[in-house]
């Protein structure tokens, strides 16, 4: 019979850890000449505790083969993340206390810091258990509820504790109160401090900065250790580290990929040099980690992609065919009469250059008879963007009737700066089981279409050359109605990613007409977004999800 | 030059207000003998500082020339709310802050109390302030953070606080801080609590019991002010009153429309009986308010409905005309070929009977072009529900056109147990710019149903007496892929409203193939919810919003 979690978990119990600490003995089975450390980063499925258990047991059981002191995984292990209101499902955190008693049974002479979300009162709260000895010892939670998916479902504890662990004393510190508490470490020989924060790009760099410099002025080795792997929307990149009390770093775990390391903290470790990002292809492979695990942990297999021959489309049935291989992905040409036949032939071009199963269907004969039937309430009046609509609606009836026939995943097609300003059809192209690009201005696009053909042709150069156009009517150019992207780019990075008022865009020198006018297609389009399909977020501020302002409002979108 | 409230808004000095109470001199204007109170109760627009303003400085002003002592306003009355992240907007808070001087500058000889966001640090908290002799004297800061939408912006503050107001000494306590606070009102002589509360089925008798009884145990005469009115898919129905230390109700405001009554609390004040709830009129009102603050609170004048001669699109249609009155409601019957006579002749009678233009505008060319189009990839198989998704999504593709062309609103027409299980298509029939019924179980749309006939019949018999039936393929029942309604509902109500595990629902008496059947169905079905429009919200467990599990996940509901 193990040590009873419930003995804390019952109650409001949990606040007093420390009061309690008597009923942990502490347990010193190594000497202070060696602390060997395991560093496991895994990619776990939201509320898969067989898999995620089964992950983790194998993880303790290498490191002991290693003859290991502490295996560190990260916040929120056991249950996955974000696991939004199953937080306070008391069956789901009955099972994550399962899974930690389970885990335990394995863990003999060796200590494991484990995260699992555990009950405090009537609330719930994100801890890391230390395990030694096959005992669960202790919880320790986070204080600092900063996420937003968090803010939701948890509640603050105490946080940073210390625990005796191979004769050190060692301070857990769970997720970000490493950033936001001032007060740890102080009386530690090291921090160990598991988290689950998702990829945004150029964090990786920043996290990596940031710990460095934390090592270094706290004077103490840190050891962190993140999620890998996607969840819906949310792109965790891995990327733990330990870095030494002179804030090198010892020991650097892959980005983007499961990792296992060990690191003996008192050998003469070289210090290795930090890797040089590149922010494109941190992109490139986040959106792949993220579209693949969407794939794989809901069990889907094929994807089919929209495909109009410009830019959008074909980075999306690119980074499909990179995700799920040619073999799972299907294009479908949808051309109207207003296509240019360059578009078709583009994107044709493309489909060779993949590999993969394409149709070219032209929706002209359903679009005749729509506008034929929709006679009596349409006739007589003029081609406006109703008839732009019907075209993009056609569309996503088609490619919906191929998902359905067949168990194609849609891919949504959009970006960044289109949904910001509502250029898209709501039913139309707006549609798809999971947005890919979404959170990519259109300039981003272009940077990873960019790397995409970095070995060879694989978008057709005149994609990348010609002008955009949703070509919903002759000759229509995006610059008809938008300025140039490379305008509404600035613009929508200063006020979304930046926070920054009109005023003080137009005092950098744009155009106050269009700073106005893409403020007011901002708010005018929130109501589109609201109905938009889940995001890979590459950002950390996510259109829909990280910025939520209400539909119906005077106030517009509050810069 | 009035009292600056910056004072207190410019940094965490708001968490030491108390300390700072000797910067409040005490304005004792009125005997002990009488004490007259005005409640307002309004409905705002969320971020309309402006009319906001207007609204509150008229009521002031009224309140001034009965010689009324003080005027209590609701909770985050002068933003309005639910605002989102527009609360932890510095300039969204200014605009707020300027709104409470000018109406101070109106308080003369009066007291008021008013709910605003202000800053605390680099956070937001909701506070209550206290305006008397023009002055602002005092915020009183909410300390229990509840709801869904407050916990992502707002932080605790401390909670009640004591005042003098006209010789007595006021506890004010802001919003669900009178639920969850046990330790207030002890030395005041009265209790005022300005609230946000939103309507729910059976919230309006359950308040006035709750605060019956507060007022009550208390021992002290209690003022709640709500506010009244639709925010997008968030429905306020008002419902204030004032209590006395005996329980009993003094003063009455009306249910989901504005009202000002004023009542001196040392009169002899007849106790008011406490309205009777009729549960179903009151979520006919609801739904009544949400629909026409939607329309007019965005600007909205006209709705078109897509009829299938089913009771979802009657009760939709039906409420759209007592919402907007008949001459803006358009409906737009669509017919396939496996659409029954029967139906397009409801349909047109009940168009008849509501006195709204309509079009009957058959899918039949559209779906053979389509059918036509798309052989190359469907050719060969046979008839499943791709082809049933291709109807309805027709249907989505013409409504939206008449839509775009003209301006109407489409007003989705899905139920809760619909939506609960899945059924309905996505971009189909599952489309809209607002969904009024999407939170009503099918067998509380009969009821509304009935209740719109109360007088005469609007919603023909036979709509009301036929068995559902999406009819996309031919003879085609609900009943042919679920259980019956009355089944489904029971079952979905205890998993969700009453967050009951399977084996209880099957320990209760329900067949276990069904319950484990519905959980896997609602478990499949989020997708679908993600990407729905804003559902009024009639129940405390709205899907989507209310209920967040993740879409990749490997647990389940969670029940």
């Amino acid at each position: 019979m193990f040590f009873l979690p419930k003995v804390f978990l019952s109650s409001s119990e949990v606040s007093n850890i420390e009061e309690k600490s008597y009923l942990c003995p502490i347990v010193i089975y190594s000497d202070l000449l060696a602390m060997k450390i395991a560093v496991a980063q895994l990619n776990y499925t939201i509320g898969d505790f067989e898999g995620n258990k089964t992950k983790i047991i194998e993880a303790v059981c290498r490191a002991k083969e290693q003859k290991v002191d502490l295996v560190v995984f990260a916040e929120e292990a056991i249950n996955g993340t974000p696991a939004y209101d199953l937080l306070n499902k008391v069956t789901f955190l009955e099972r994550c206390e399962d899974a930690l008693v389970e885990i335990a049974s394995h863990c003999d002479n060796i200590a494991v810091i484990v995260g699992l979300p555990i009950q405090s009162g009537a609330s719930t709260i994100s801890a890391a258990a230390l395990i030694q000895n096959r005992r669960i010892m202790r919880y320790v939670g986070k204080k600092n509820i900063v996420s937003r998916d968090d803010k939701q479902n948890l509640v603050p504890s105490k946080g940073c504790e210390y625990v005796q662990i191979a004769g050190r004393k060692v301070a857990i510190v769970v997720g970000q109160d490493i950033y936001t508490e001032q007060e740890y470490g102080r009386y530690a020989d090291l921090i160990v401090n598991p988290i689950s924060i998702p990829y945004a790009r150029g964090i990786v760099e920043n996290r990596y900065t940031m710990y460095r410099k934390l090592a270094y002025t706290k004077g103490k080795p840190v050891v962190y250790v993140n999620h890998v792997g996607g969840q819906t929307d949310v792109i965790y990149d891995g990327s733990s580290a330990v870095f030494n009390s002179k804030g090198e770093a010892i020991a650097l775990l892959r980005s983007f990929e499961e990792d296992f390391v060990v690191v003996d903290l008192d050998a003469d470790n070289k210090p290795l040099p930090i890797p040089e990002q590149n922010k494109t292809a941190n992109v490139f492979r986040a959106m792949r980690l993220g579209l693949r695990d969407y794939f794989s942990k809901n069990g889907f297999r094929k994807a089919c992609v929209a495909m109009s021959g410009g830019i959008d489309s074909a980075v999306v049935a690119a980074m499909a065919v990179e995700a799920l291989g040619a073999e799972n992905v299907r294009l479908l040409m949808m051309p109207s009469q207003f296509s240019t036949d360059h578009s078709v032939d583009d994107a044709v071009k493309m489909a060779e250059n993949l590999g993969v199963e394409y149709n070219v269907i032209p929706i002209t004969e359903a679009y005749k008879a729509i506008t034929e039937t929709m006679k009596p309430v349409l006739g007589g009046t003029a081609f406006d963007v109703t008839e732009e609509n019907i075209q993009a609606r056609i569309r996503c009836t088609m490619i919906m009737a191929l998902s359905n026939k067949y168990g194609y995943i849609v891919l949504n097609t959009s970006n960044k700066s289109e949904s910001a300003v509502g250029y898209g059809t709501l039913y139309g192209d707006d549609i798809g089981s999971i947005s890919i690009a979404g959170d990519l201005y259109k300039c981003e696009i272009y940077d990873v279409a960019r790397y995409i053909n970095r070995e060879k042709e694989i978008i057709p150069e005149n994609i990348l050359l010609k002008a955009p156009s949703a070509e919903l009517h002759p000759g229509q150019l995006d610059t008809d109605s938008l300025p140039p992207y490379e305008v509404i780019d600035s613009i929508l990075y200063r006020m979304i990613e930046e926070g920054q008022h009109r005023e003080e865009i137009i005092n950098a020198g744009f155009n106050a007409e269009d700073v106005h006018r893409i403020h007011s297609m901002l708010v005018r389009s929130e109501y589109k977004r609201y109905q938009f399909c889940p995001t890979l977020r590459l950002s950390t501020c996510p259109l829909g999800k990280g910025i939520v302002i209400p539909l119906t409002s005077k106030y517009g979108f509050g810069y």
